[in-house]
């Protein structure tokens, strides 16, 4: 009897983490995640299965057709260095190609890596060995009407350490950007207005600093403009503890429903010509330039060895094109979210 | 009456270039390439200018449409630096995009392009300035039909010099490489054949090392697996004067036409289905990868400031498709491709 009731007990336990709504299992085992939840990696674990799961939920329900998303739960091909679980939705009725991926993993940094740090201005002496830990979610989502933008969302929690557990380095990243094919001023207006009070409950000067930083990351450099209308970027965010900016990064993640929802809800049914289809696959075809050419995240994923490649690339769209010298008219919608893209403005 | 005469003997002298037969006036003005004749910036000008000419017109003779190509000359930022003249084909019967790109610059090399060459092993000392002439021809054919390959040929001279005129270098580089969608090997021996052969003529260890580095090259890292089935790619060829290996250049640019036109007047009009025209659609987004991603070609242009950005991306289809875990069938023609640009073989 000794032995079955704290059998109970463990389980009871363990019940104090409530997984019931996540996509899939965590990638830590739910015995750890209970031992160590009070550590940010645990808390940051079970923050992206979380905003996974209710993001997935929330894009679900808009799918009228009852296309659901596919769940792939993942490990390293060292399973010891984690995993993740890679959501996606492809053909949809609203979503032409969703993806929802979390990603937990420990490893040791490479060379390359450990350099590409270095020049972000990390100390990390280059006569000893790092591992890494990173927790994080990463999302892009494609609609299928060219009247609902492209959203992207980002965070991410890092930790790094030498083989002695000295030199230790902890920082958040992350941001929350919009994409849209033809503007429309409200939206983006209802967009970033949802993303500042998410900021300024944290510090005012938060979102003024993160709507800069978005415009300036998302640049395609060769191209002059900039992927999107942007929205908040940061990096390498640090303070005394991780629990001093934990919150801010989690008030970040749960306004990504709110800042998005509505605009889905609002334009996933409106009429579509045939040429606005065709700017909005010109307009992914700048999307995959930026995700392949600039964007951090997937650089990382390439200069990481036997990384999940499908769940980096699950970012690209179904379809892009590429025209030849293809000039919006003068005064044309196209033209008006170009000129936005080139000299980005504030929106509140 | 003796400036009269000489006028005309001026005409007379400049009309011993024949530029008749050219998409568009070369680059350099006629009075220059003709009082430099023998200087290889000159020859190489010319052939490029001859090589585009005669590529374009064949393939136009595949458009039973009348499409034709549109021709672009246009001007570096400051003219005085060169520019290029830009054939684009695109929505034609037989081919849904093909460009065909010759440029011919002289401009200072930005210290980004200085220490990249010097990482491939120029001596160019960081404490001078250099100035570089650039004159190539580059080339991507994207058919419409699954059963014709996609083709890209480049080739280029470079010539590097400080202000003093001192430090100089000069190098050719180039390639023709075959992008199937589904493997035919007949084809794929034919054009390694003709390849082979051009490379014959000069030295018989040309075609194994070029052919080998061809493969090596065109290397998609983060798929383990080449663009194509592989062609010939070499780089920095240098030896005691350019002319000798000018003939050998010319030789493999002569070479794109009889390598290619046959694949074409062969598969153009071969029935498609629907599920192999998305199969050469993932092909495309993988063909759009390497070139973001990897091609030397296409970077060397996100570097050059002020690039004429249109011309370097032309070589993007016009449609590319990108599903999230596409893993073709055991044993289709799908695989067999696959499988081969995973382990490349000899085909001659």
């Amino acid at each position: 009897y000794a032995a079955c009731s704290q059998n109970v007990s463990a389980a009871q336990k363990v019940s104090t983490i409530d997984t019931s709504q996540f996509m899939a299992a965590p990638v830590t085992d739910l015995s750890d995640l209970e031992k160590n939840k009070e550590d940010m990696k645990a808390k940051m674990e079970l923050l992206i299965m979380r905003i996974q799961s209710e993001f997935c939920k929330a894009l679900e329900g808009e799918e009228s057709s009852g296309t659901k998303f596919t769940v792939d739960r993942w490990r390293r091909h060292n399973p010891s260095e984690g995993g993740g679980i890679t959501c996606v939705m492809q053909d949809g009725e609203t979503f032409e190609k969703a993806g929802v991926n979390i990603t937990v993993m420990s490893a040791p940094l490479s060379k390359q890596l450990q350099a590409s740090m270095r020049a972000r201005g990390k100390e990390l002496p280059d006569d000893k060995q790092f591992t890494f830990f990173a927790a994080g979610i990463s999302s892009v989502i494609h609609p299928r009407n060219p009247h609902v933008p492209t959203i992207h969302f980002n965070y991410r929690y890092f930790e790094m350490q030498d083989e002695d557990g000295n030199n230790k380095h902890w920082w958040f990243g992350g941001g929350t950007d919009l994409t849209p094919y033809f503007l429309e001023e409200d939206d983006v207006r209802h967009f970033h207005s949802v993303l500042k009070s998410s900021c300024d409950r944290h510090n005012p000067q938060y979102y003024p600093k993160y709507k800069k930083w978005c415009d300036d990351y998302f640049f395609i450099k060769f191209r002059g403009e900039r992927r999107g209308v942007g929205g908040i970027f940061f990096d390498d965010l640090e303070a005394e503890k991780p629990e001093d900016i934990f919150g801010f990064v989690q008030d970040c993640a749960e306004s990504v429903v709110p800042s998005y929802l509505p605009l889905v809800k609002k334009h996933r049914q409106d009429p579509v010509s045939e040429a606005e289809r065709r700017w909005q696959l010109l307009r992914r075809g700048r999307y995959v330039e930026f995700n392949l050419v600039y964007d951090r995240g997937t650089k990382f994923g390439f200069a990481t060895p036997n990384a999940r490649i499908e769940s980096i690339l699950m970012s690209l769209p179904l379809h892009a094109r590429w025209e030849y010298m293809h000039i919006p008219e003068p005064d044309s919608r196209e033209a008006k979210l170009t000129e936005v893209l080139k000299n980005p403005k504030d929106w509140v």
